[in-house]
């Protein structure tokens, strides 16, 4: 893509409200737009990271056999009194319309997947059933101050399963762990981001959440020293050492939430009758699991884990573009323009998805926005890179660049970008 | 996919208040679920015909200059304030959240777009700006009796192009109307959807729509039999002649509204203050466009519109699967299932998406469910076709099908699929 046809530009100025560090980077460089406090457009950049993270996310979720639908975010009131949280659930949007029906904005999709499932559920040789989607949440905060990281409208992937037995779920719900870590180390936050144990609530012993290290987490979870596993700071009290290897050094660290997965047994299958027959024709309850993860959040969690100050520095994976060709011309340098085009032209070829700073300003602020916006590799042509023989390519975070021949550029951006 | 770990199964009956055809057929065979009056889930069948639709508008979106941004559903009454629309759009859904702030849920999004612009366009060299998103819509319909052709959720493509002057709006209206001409064409029903020329408002003298002629249309439409143009009823009073090539002989139609665009001009730049400056520094109205596609309710016509006596017929370009392998098995053919897969991975590894009927059901239930299902290419592996050499191969509306050797099934495929 032609920077100079990219609509958003970099700014230097945040709306003064804004507070956290993830919302100032992606503001300012261009990824998404604040409307209101917990309230965010993603534009072009922003939009195709999100992308990618919901395609690692999609990979994951299909090779655990889910299957993706679309629930819709208008939610009869009837549902949520069924499960008793329309008046309990503090957060919950609720919509009156002129004929006086009520609604419920969805926070989550309990209450509409499990009267779906009830659909297609009738014997033991439904199940087990799969189910998830990406798709918007809302929640009411009256006070939004972390930026993507907690939004009152949030794009999150809800994956719920549907089981015969409890040891049926246990065995999914094992697999869904490693499908989760298996996400987290995809996007670049594996080794800092902590399968957590947390409170059960009232029908499990533990739920479990995945906790990434910053100090910009509004959670403190405690870190095994020897196997890594985290224990939240809610449940703490009762469990002080670690669940996983009874470990008892641990490390107490400010964390996000990521992801969290719940054993919800017949919680919600309880409500709306979802019963499955057995082979000799008896009735038992479904029993469920469900499984989230916030993608902004996640977006937000990248940015605030990994960049430095110079800018965003995003991971191979979900990075925007794969390449940032920056073309720094000077007075008697038109070939240096003739040069990037071709580059820039053999990049797209050969797959790469490229943006191509191609706008009249100087060198210093190009350098500033490509740092700025995180690409994982730049490109610079000018006239000493072509003097010198080729390019010169650098690393976001590296120090100095390295002048490469374009013959080898290919070679070593696929090493970069593990295409 | 394996049509046995399909959570979905099609069904006998469907909610008897669902009166329309589209989500009667959509319903039974498995690609909606009605959760409660114009508000449906996707399943994965109908979703799968979502992104397909998703991604031929996203392609000529893109070829048009769009990008592609996602803008939130809740929107700050404030901005619906200032284009006075909080009192007067009768089906603006309302939310007050618990400190008394009030929110609309978006129905459109010229509210949010235009001060996004705002801060992005300065001078004449940031215009023109074209930006779209597929994004949810929710319109209070107290009464929607049409399936997925009017919702009170749904999905939609919204474009906004914005000009320094009428003159490029008008070349750039003209690239849009081409732009929505292909898409229809590329989904199937380029032959029945005409260019509708409806009223403009208060603001433009017509707006146009695209109608696709079906009986179950809420609109009426006049067609020019010379030019196939068309007149809406609304504006055919004071328009009765075509206003594209002056014929008078019309032809009177009910028809389904697929898309429409609008010369907006200033309408929605003067209430939030959008201009820029020209070359010599004097202040202008930034003039704009707007372009809407609704997803679901092009899928809706196209099942409303093609579907026969026995279910759907998908068009190739948006249908879940390119081919459905039906396996036919009788008491003494073990052999019939080994053949079956192998077409079925030998199909998978040529990269054509397809559903593989290995359900331990009857033959005629099998068929029928095929025609329901509505892929366009039937493929049926039976004893009778292994003794004949080959497979049956069946486009979804031909009444016989054909044996074909299993080397020459691809090269056929392809030519179904213009793959």
């Amino acid at each position: 893509m032609l920077q100079s046809q990219l609509f958003t530009k970099t700014r230097k100025e945040v709306p003064s409200e804004e507070v956290s560090r993830n919302a100032k980077l992606l503001i300012k460089a261009g990824f998404v737009d604040k409307l209101q406090a917990g309230v965010y457009t993603y534009l072009p950049l922003g939009l195709r990271v999100l992308e990618k993270i919901a395609n690692i996310i999609r990979d994951e979720m299909n090779r655990a056999g889910g299957q993706e639908i679309l629930m819709p975010s208008l939610h009869p009131k009837e549902n949520w009194e069924k499960t008793d949280r329309w008046n309990t659930m503090d957060d919950l949007y609720k919509i009156v319309d002129s004929s006086k029906k009520e609604f419920a904005l969805g926070p989550t999709h309990e209450e509409i997947v499990v009267p779906l499932a009830k659909q297609f559920i009738a014997s033991y040789r439904d199940l087990p059933m799969y189910v998830y989607q990406i798709q918007n949440k809302f929640r009411m905060e009256l006070r939004s101050k972390s930026g993507v990281l907690r939004g009152r409208e949030f794009l999150m992937k809800d994956f719920y399963s549907f089981h015969a037995d409890e040891e049926d779920l246990d065995r999914h719900y094992e697999v869904m762990i490693t499908a989760y870590k298996n996400i987290f180390k995809r996007v670049g936050l594996g080794d800092i981001t902590h399968l957590t144990f947390a409170s059960g609530g009232s029908f499990s012993k533990y739920s479990h959440e995945f906790q990434t290290v910053t100090g910009a987490g509004e959670d403190t979870i405690h870190i095994c020293d020897s196997c890594s596993t985290a224990i939240n700071e809610e449940i703490i009290a009762e469990q002080k050492e670690c669940p996983e290897c009874g470990g008892k050094k641990l490390k107490t660290e400010k964390a996000i939430e990521v992801g969290n997965t719940f054993k919800l047994k017949n919680k919600f299958s309880d409500p709306f009758g979802l019963a499955y027959k057995d082979s000799e024709g008896k009735d038992h309850p479904v029993i469920m699991g469900c499984y989230g993860i916030g993608l902004g959040r996640l977006m937000g969690a990248i940015v605030e884990v990994l960049a430095d100050k110079a800018g965003i520095v995003w991971p191979a994976s979900v990075a925007p573009f794969a390449a940032h060709v920056v073309e720094v011309k000077s007075a008697e340098s038109a070939n240096v323009a003739m040069a990037a085009q071709e580059i820039y032209g053999m990049l797209s070829r050969e797959g790469f998805d490229t943006l191509y700073d191609d706008r009249n300003v100087n060198a210093g602020e190009k350098f500033a926005d490509a740092d700025l916006i995180g690409i994982p590799t730049r490109v610079v042509v000018s006239e000493k890179s072509i003097r010198a023989g080729g390019v010169e390519m650098k690393g976001r975070t590296e120090l100095a660049g390295m002048i490469v021949q374009k013959e080898k550029l290919i070679d070593l951006l696929s090493k970069n970008t593990n295409q």
